[in-house]
């Protein structure tokens, strides 16, 4: 079996396992206190141009987005995304669990556009602030999105204008990140999301590493004890230095761009076959996670070598399917797939 | 410097890396549905002759602390411990953020007894279950204490037996759990913790694993839904076979309680080097963790070399210090201790 | 100025008055241990033929929905309701405060229906119960609805059924109840709401009371220390027989219901005169809130001598407004405005 | 059976339900938005000489309590209390139910002090505010005490200066605030509390209304949304006028402190009757609230004709009591409680 079915399949990146092998006989101080998270601090803010941020290192990314989220929220607000959001569907209900609602906005390929995030604040403000209604404070979009998609330039710095007229804060799920960042057609940088974002993390747990989510707080004074948030939530690994010490593998000779970009080359070759055959994608990506529409015939045959995953069915009885690269799928599982898709 | 400040300060154990590197090209399926977790599952389990039991592999203590709790409690229950409980004063409130009172008694030597809880849970019943009362619904200890002490068997059968008697859980914290279980004066193991607790964890981040800990659900049936509350707290870790087989590796050949007695043994030496020089211990702890009072200048003396950990300081000047041996203290680290406190 | 604004604009029906004076020189012991909740809790369940029911007298309704949804909740449960619901946009967030998600389903007239619940609860159960997934424990329905409608009572019958089905709670918010029973167009007696709801409350404070609502607990058994969550809350009423005598005042003779049919008759005559003119209704109602579209100038016309509660602004500029009539509504109130209506 | 058990066993001052019956036909407009809680607000804030304040009705002091202690608290803080603080043990963890940790220190006479408080805020920073650790927010006292005892100006003044120099907000729950006030023995007045405060209310419930607490912010532009807050958490009562309208009865011919005066003359009364007979007080009270020590017979004999409050049993079997009176006391019951009393 050949997994496509998602992009956390393996262990790290061999560079990863080495420097923990490396260091294994080092003692370092806890909690994140020590040299290695010092350094993958100041590598992050330096590639993001953002000297007066504040990195935080989470064992996943599930904590990262509530921590974070209700760390920036006061006890009557809410957060603002789009209905297929990680945070609304996929995590327990880990938001609403931390006392906030969601208002989920209806999505385009995964994406909300900074109308609608303006048209849902405005209306709070044209309720006259009404003690019944919530104060949108924050916008999450997650950027790849769920459905691999990007933001461009200009959509984020839209998105990012209505949230400063309105006060919220934009926060980024960067799980895949790299994926996005790597894409042939993005043209957003780290420091564009740093300017635009007022938090937004570098995933590592789907980028090449055992596990771990970099976080950066681009305007680290407007949120108090971040840290102890986090501790309160689980979030403080006890050896912290073993997500500084991946983080700096991965970010100071480019690795996590390359491997990323490796990834979403293979999946826009099997997106090229799915073309090819005339299976039609589900939504348009340029990242590592392909949807694509198959009949239960040609699922089944493609089941038999490959793992995927089975997203849902539609009316008309077709499956939704999602296929994914990562920084650990081989060319030669690509070409199997991309033979086998032609033959399907 | 010599690191005795904490049972944390170092990786892992070789195995593990070795172990991780060693599977490093496997795929896995995701979030604790592996073999691995299948295997350190069925290892766990055999060895607490507990068939009837469930395992949950939780990133860190704090997470598997507040999780399990919360998932025993009802809304208006409330959580009896130590007032030198973890979760009491360590943890950032992480048990009051779920919604839960904390009763905390007073303790000796790191330890509360059975009369104390039964006593707390009586008047519950005396008031007649009043509403403005919350109902003691569990009993959380941990083994080792905080002070590095040890629960007898007999004493650990009368809480569990208050318990029973008053239909609260009972919830061992085992952070230090391979410590307590090797110590030359612990009469308990594994099947007694099985049979005598509704919750208890195995921990891996002190004891030798990079990081994870290995909880047992006694009556998993009691509990509803336990996975999800994890996944909720992002608890549930996408890479979970990276702790299965890590449990795995520690748990299948003894390894995990070899290193445990190791340590402890270690811990003991600094102990009678201690006794030797007449510096008084602040409790009396037959396990990894010792806490003595230094006069300042024996504390700047020895800061000189070693880490150490500060926890306060008496009103005659002394200073409550921590000294931690760990699986990863080394024979010649003790050597120099024991030396220079006798020349102290 | 005239109210139709709201139905809580007025203090309460002159028995009530005249009963809290009767009695008040009287002593009585707290906190709803009175006779006076007794002998009301007698009443509400003799007409609810509910002998195996509790009743729990509650200061206000968001105290009622708040508590009584999050007593049936698990930590990872979620309620479904209609988008309307009124805990759903008008509570601020007072649910998910409680910690548990919303799913909110598209209404019709403000209603849901069997089959939308079905397919809702259904997916939780297909996808496996996934732990990223809440499960669905418990329906929110209000009687009437937030746009005055009601449930039939083969409608309100197959949504029991589906709860039942899917081992959900079904809980109908009766902040107007009095108004959806007393309507010539109902079905349904408070036995079938017995027989269909696990819960459901008498309205008091829109309904002829001061303030107040009687919850019923159908199966008390099944909810935990439910006392003590209001309490937790701040719902028991230190002087709890002032809840207990307005609920015997008004459902002793019947004064619940015929206050509530006398208000439910002059809305159906505002109704009328809104017929009569051409002016449309948005949703058609049956009971005493009537909601219609004005023009911007009918609007003002009408709001030099009316109070009246503008909902929101169509597309094309008219005015979603809703007039309501209580049991404190005068018959030449209503034929004023019956009269400008007509000449408006 | 005469009722000292408490002071709230009876309705309200009769001028209160005068007021009730005479606006009873007059229309308001709902959510304390109405004439009658605008004069009231003025009312308070002017014998409070505190016109930048705000003033919040709350239909309970549970509510009270939790609302405001929440809304001055970040997410990691605690509040500091007394052990016997109302919160603490009274209101089934309705502080740790919204996500906060009581640091409940020890009492002399229901009563803390500044330098107990200065000791548990300057641990946080002496431990760098260490992110295991909550941040000491927020101070609750009551006035008078749970023991009927009373904070002098000088006392009141140093806690109030211990919270400016720490940053800790300092609450006052005043349920029995017009005993205290009224007390021979008392040296605060309102705009001392308003000076020294940041929040604190003039009870109703206990102290001559139907029920209702008057919540004053002295700085109510540090807190954000508060009523939103309150409305979350069902603290919003429809007819809010019904408020407005007792506090105004009560403030603006002072009733509201010649009753308390008048209820704790009785109360010296009766404990001048103890004192006589040689039954010793539990705790020196200058209020309403009256503590003694009766032996099981004492207690017996006069339980056949009274009702007090059973508090506790000694270890040499006295039991401790509590006698109450009342705005609504009679002066022949105190009377005949001291002829009892005298023949006991």
């Amino acid at each position: 079996m050949i997994r496509f079915n998602n992009d956390y399949n393996h262990g790290a990146h061999p560079a990863i396992l080495e420097a923990l092998t490396r260091t294994n006989d080092t003692q370092f101080s806890g909690y994140g206190t020590d040299e290695w998270c010092d350094k993958a601090e100041r590598l992050i803010l330096d590639q993001c141009q953002c000297p007066q941020g504040k990195v935080y290192f989470f064992p996943g990314a599930t904590q990262a987005n509530l921590v974070t989220i209700a760390a920036f929220l006061g006890s009557c607000d809410s957060v603002i995304c789009a209905s297929t959001g990680h945070i609304n569907g996929h995590e327990c209900a880990s938001i609403e669990n931390t006392g906030h609602k969601i208002l989920a906005l209806p999505q385009q390929d995964g994406k909300i556009t900074a109308g609608q995030i303006e048209k849902e604040a405005r209306a709070y403000y044209e309720a006259g602030e009404a003690e019944w209604l919530t104060r949108p404070s924050l916008v999450y979009i997650s950027f790849t999105t769920e459905y691999g998609t990007l933001y461009s330039k200009a959509e984020l710095t839209a998105i990012s204008e209505v949230c400063r007229k309105y006060g919220m804060a934009l926060f980024v799920d960067g799980a895949r990140l790299a994926y996005g960042l790597a894409s042939p057609e993005n043209d957003l940088t780290l420091p564009d999301l740093a300017r635009l974002a007022d938090a937004f993390y570098l995933g590592g747990t789907k980028c090449g590493a055992l596990f771990g989510e970099a976080l950066v707080l681009t305007h680290p004074e407007t949120v108090r004890r971040f840290k102890a948030s986090m501790k309160q939530n689980g979030a403080v690994l006890a050896k912290g230095w073993l997500l500084g010490l991946q983080f700096c593998t991965l970010l100071q000779d480019g690795l996590y761009f390359k491997m990323a970009a490796r990834a979403d080359a293979f999946a826009l070759k099997i997106r090229d076959a799915f073309r090819k055959k005339g299976i039609p994608e589900y939504v348009v990506s340029p990242t590592n996670q392909q949807f694509v529409l198959l009949t239960p015939e040609q699922a089944a045959h493609l089941e038999k070598k490959y793992a995927f995953e089975r997203e849902g069915t539609l009316e008309d009885g077709r499956l939704l399917v999602r296929f994914c690269t990562s920084w650990s799928t081989k060319e030669g599982e690509v070409e199997a797939l991309v033979a086998d898709i032609a033959n399907a």
